[in-house]
């Protein structure tokens, strides 16, 4: 059966960087199906990556190895890294680029943190998963350019991964990863709760860090830029002006029936969103 | 042998969402063969993808599932529906998606209409076709999202299709599918053929509704915004200035060599486009 | 083992086209791994298709077939060729886009050439290679579209040599294929090596043709647009402000750490560069 490479990055499809790494992949592994997730984050962006990847990679088949390249420090001493969960493999720089994944593997008990453009700290490999820093040169393509790992390192370690070579193989085993604290909703003074922006999809739409979990079971407003939403939609033919639905990955999207909510409401990442209950209106 | 599951979106490819689509395909299907249609559909332009895959669909072999999600009315009561030609499957909401698909596979008895934005209307399931009507939530991811159906009903069933089983399976017969008028050109009042610009492609092209069929054996004028074409040229590189070609789907295209006929007529969809046979001048 | 098909053209991804070639190619090789190089090529741009092409071609697996279409002249007398080199095939129109490809079969004893926007003229095949112009019509789709031969021609033939249906098969051999001579960079009347930018990627960076054998044992400055860049960095994240980096296929890069050099410096393609020794200094 072909194994999954998913391949994300900030190269953009208008140079030949991500054909280079395809290359190299399927002259390890021909059989390798690679599907792109995207190669438009912004450039540099390891914070929109991490978002993306959090997004799609729990639709991937079991052993998917998903290959992420923002990776502003290439060539410096931040590590090359592979992480395995019982699902699915990661193969990345060890620069916060996994944070969110992290995050979903940590589950409920995770600590939330408020800050939207924290710090990296180290983070411990989570429960039943493993870790190891890529040191092996064997498994590298030789000479390895300083400035594209994506092609030289990422790619023919992720192809040796899809022909089942165990990590271990890889470099030795590591107990922590860099992680920029995941934004958080929080509860405010007045008790509501307060999320942000995180991101701004193709639509116009935007998605914040509120969940289903956030809205009172007797229902919510949400407010965002001086603008009261009275309720929540279902879907989006179901309203029509500006509305507030549980979008397709849990969180709250703001969005606005054949129009773009990000430019009506000239609204960026990191602005704020609050929720209030039906009862406290 | 792969299938073939092509995927024409408004999704954009910034995002997640066309990945997380291909990532539950392969989850069904590991060796089926995913080909991007383009995923750069006007966000809810459904005319535009129907005539984008209306273009394609044709060149892809006996088998092959065609996924079309561009799907205001997702989450709400419009259909989700398989259409089953001879040569292949058709996987979409049932919003007008499939017109120019309709339309193709009527013949040249299709009546013509006039209306370039015309309103939906049910149209007749062609003969040697099956539609159903998808309702077999077996055959879904779940929970199904009301605002993704693409990844948790679209891309499941046709993986399910790719693993050839039959339409039948997914719901219950229907005999109509919702369509818009194709837009016809027309005889005027003196004779002469008058069409519409359908589409604007990547190098300014100006593709008509006119065809072939409408030029006179004798050569013929094209019009366009006060601009008389004297005759029409067999490829780019025969003419200059603004040429009149008869493109690669058959259909007329205005054109302009090394530059865009569309930037320099500020041409648009819509407009309308005259042909004079050559003996009428 | 799927054989890859490589594909390189300027149709852009929000038509049919690139759908309707790969939809031929696997009706004739569903085995095929078709991999996109770039569907972004500047319309008509076959000196940027060149040089992307010559980026990537090396990476991929031997028998890999690359189809390049950005073709101005199609449906004109331009022949259409297949290059077969020791490790990979090119399909393409024999309107110079090549070059920079048979530029890198020929080897350092290749001629230098200063001129950064030459004329087309004949090239012989490189020793080892063979090439043919493609002329027998019973591999190709038909009818043909006198304005896509990417469909009815490049397409299927490609999938053909996919199937190891040798060269011969196609056309008769040729001797020469038409080539603009690739910029070289050369010494100015005071010694100093000067280059060009050939081509500006994604992030901004500004690739020369500068090549590492090109820096001095001692180390050099570097000099665009009366700015001096004092030495050579080996990494991004190694410098600040503006920066010469020979990157990963190996040319001199000018590149601002976090942003555009192109943005910054208002450069653009064919500006001289001009390296000077730190002994010269």
């Amino acid at each position: 059966m072909p194994r999954v490479i998913t391949l994300t990055t900030d190269f953009g499809t208008s140079d030949g960087y991500v054909a280079s790494m395809k290359g190299v992949i399927l002259g390890i592994n021909p059989q390798a199906a690679i599907v792109d997730v995207t190669h438009a984050i912004e450039p540099q962006s390891v914070h929109q990556a991490s978002f993306i990847i959090h997004t799609c990679w729990k639709y991937f088949p079991a052993g998917t190895i998903n290959v992420a390249v923002v990776d502003p420090g290439v060539g410096s001493h931040r590590k090359t890294i592979i992480l395995q969960t019982p699902s699915a493999f990661f193969v990345a720089p060890d620069n916060g680029i996994l944070s969110y994944v992290l995050n979903d593997l940590a589950g409920p008990q995770a600590k939330p943190a408020h800050s939207a453009s924290g710090q990296l700290s180290k983070h411990p490999v989570p429960e039943g998963c493993q870790a190891v820093s890529i040191t092996k040169e064997e498994y590298w393509r030789h000479p390895v350019s300083a400035t594209f790992h994506g092609r030289d390192i990422f790619a023919p370690v992720a192809a040796h991964i899809s022909l089942d070579t165990p990590i271990s193989e890889f470099g030795e085993k590591i107990e922590g990863l860099h992680s920029f604290p995941v934004p958080m909703p929080f509860k405010d003074a007045t008790g509501h709760m307060v999320g942000h922006i995180i991101h701004i999809d193709r639509f116009g739409n935007l998605i914040t860090n509120l969940r289903s979990r956030d809205i009172p079971p007797g229902g919510a407003a949400v407010e965002i830029k001086n603008q009261r939403i009275m309720s929540t939609s279902n879907f989006y033919a179901q309203g029509s002006g500006l509305m507030a639905i549980v979008g397709s990955t849990d969180y709250l999207e703001l969005s606005i029936r054949d129009g773009s909510a990000a430019a009506v409401l000239g609204a960026r990442i990191g602005d704020t969103v609050k929720i209030v209950s039906a009862s406290g209106l």
